[in-house]
């Protein structure tokens, strides 16, 4: 690591951003539920949706692109749905919010889901599942994002990297907590190698004409990222197909902006020209388990189920099968004991805004 | 086409269909229904989901492994849940019970969401989101089946090719339908490479050491399929999460065999050696548009995403962006009007079948 890395205990950047949050205006219940779901995405590893988006979040609610005291409210419901708007608050509010509204739907009718617009980036999809998971629930959420990918045989960038999460909760296990996009690889794989000056594997990008690519270059400068599966041979319009489901459960059924017309997550970058709804959009599920088995033998079950697929034979040269979930719990377990390591630039982003703000960071 | 193909208009093998399923005990309005779900692979171009499946459901009715006349029923519900026990019916037959539950349920609660154990194969899960398409509803459909697939870093067959599908209805344009297993191929390409002595890529399948391979019969003899996503570079754990997630959905739910134990769709293949539950699972949901949104709106917004989506600029040497369900629906057309090739191995089981019973195919 370089002497500019430096290593913080989780709580101190939860209060950091908490304090920051604060200082933006935002409610002191809210600023800290924010903070909470900021800080979960460091706790679990994924750095890129953690405090190294900070500065956006400061930047948007700064120039007043993101509103720091919405009043979402439910704007269409039956028994087991309700659609939000978030009245243009930090998704990181409005979206638990909307979550818990999809967690009481499912006590009275079973499951709940609830489509949210006029929302901004929520961090980890997996956050809200794991809110479910608490409540014994199965925990659904997904989000559609600006542009960045290309539907199998576009040459454009037409949807996001729209990720789902889905968990399913355990009894001595761990749950099994799947939290994907729908793109091959995420943009930080690519700019990791446009930093390093190193080639990306074939399947990850294509450039502006839409060929496939080698050089992460030509994926920043006006390419695209694949979808999962990558191309045709390898099942690429599943993966789009995925990315395209998520974005109509997000973002057309909630009143959003779709596809290509989703508002960047970024300061700098330009609104799409056309309009088509109300901020981006998320998705999100809960369903009771007892409304379908006896919650016991589910969970008895999905122990079994986990074990059954660790004890699977290993292939060569790898530690064998995973279960989704457990490469965050094990960041989790190591970073709540040795706490959270900000490379340069994002230590160097929070000590700005701890300047701008008088928020001490120490 | 070799000489032995032959064509046959849908409506004649949809009657043969039913004749044989009758003269096996089907009910008469069920073995019409049964023959639907099948004819409509065959119509959509799907072949390996279509007669050529036939064979099997005979065999497996003959021997006493399928109930022709089961009698499925509600284990327990909840406003927009239910749990059903197939009485180890017909997947064809039980599949669209409980997926019309999911649609009454969703009149009343605004979605339904149904698990269903002992049953088995089911046709294609495209078939049951278009049932939702005509009530103008979400569709959602899915099933585990038996091991095929190989989760990411595991040498062995541990999960089915577990599809899921979801349907949303536009106005103008065609629905968007996503019909998809969640591994990398088929096997049915395997297969066809075997019989023309290809290789295939890699990302395919891995032999039965795990390791990646390019020959066909190292998967046939031992290996498995990989998931969507294929390696760890291309995010293999995706597609392995997806099809885990489907698996505890349509069987873990329901009181099915899940994973590695799921019964083989085939005579020849032995059960496993575990039983974990009963039958194979699926699982069906259905949401009402207006549940979330004015449905006139909704659906305009999908003809605007659909055509937004065709408007891309394609990639060189491509056809261009397609929307999920164009191929399915341009082997309807075509097929509707020229009729179904039946390929010579298919035609001589439908012929077999057609001396045992007595059912004429001509």
């Amino acid at each position: 690591m370089s002497a500019e890395t430096r290593v913080f205990p989780w709580p101190r950047l939860h209060e950091f951003c908490a304090g920051v949050f604060r200082h933006l205006g935002v409610p002191e219940a809210e600023a800290r539920l924010a903070a909470d779901v900021l800080s979960s995405a460091d706790r679990r590893g994924i750095d890129s949706h953690g405090v190294a988006r900070l500065r956006t979040y400061f930047d948007l609610i700064s120039v007043g692109k993101i509103n720091p005291r919405p009043r979402p409210r439910i704007v269409r419901e039956s028994p087991s749905t309700a659609t939000v708007d978030g009245d243009n608050g930090l998704g990181l509010v409005v979206g638990p919010w909307a979550n818990d509204i999809a967690m009481e739907k499912a006590e009275r009718a079973g499951t709940g889901w609830v489509a949210v617009c006029h929302t901004n980036h929520f961090g980890i999809a997996g956050y809200y599942v794991l809110e479910a998971l608490k409540r014994d629930m199965i925990g659904w959420a997904m989000t559609n994002s600006s542009r960045g990918v290309a539907p199998l045989w576009g040459a454009e960038r037409m949807l996001g990297t729209n990720p789902l999460a889905i968990g399913f909760p355990a009894r001595e296990e761990p749950p099994i907590v799947l939290d994907m996009s729908t793109c091959a690889v995420p943009l930080g794989k690519i700019e990791i190698a446009v930093r390093k000056g190193e080639s990306i594997p074939l399947g990850w990008a294509i450039d502006r004409e839409g060929n496939p690519t080698t050089d992460p270059r030509a994926m920043i400068e006006g390419g695209a990222l694949l979808p999962l599966g990558s191309d045709r041979e390898h099942s690429g319009h599943k993966g789009y197909g995925l990315a395209l489901a998520v974005d109509v459960l997000s973002a057309v059924l909630s009143g959003a902006n779709w596809g290509p017309f989703a508002p960047p997550f970024a300061l700098r970058q330009a609104d799409p020209v056309r309009k088509v709804g109300k901020g981006i959009g998320h998705f999100f599920g809960a369903m009771r388990i007892d409304a379908f088995r006896d919650p016991d033998e589910f969970k008895a079950q999905i122990d079994d189920f986990v074990r059954t697929l660790r004890a699977t034979r290993p292939t060569p040269g790898t530690p064998g099968v995973l279960i989704p979930g457990d490469p965050e719990r094990t960041a989790q377990k190591e970073r709540d004991v040795h706490g959270i390591p900000l490379l340069p630039p994002v230590l160097e982003d929070l000590r700005d805004i701890s300047r701008r703000t008088g928020v001490s960071l120490e």
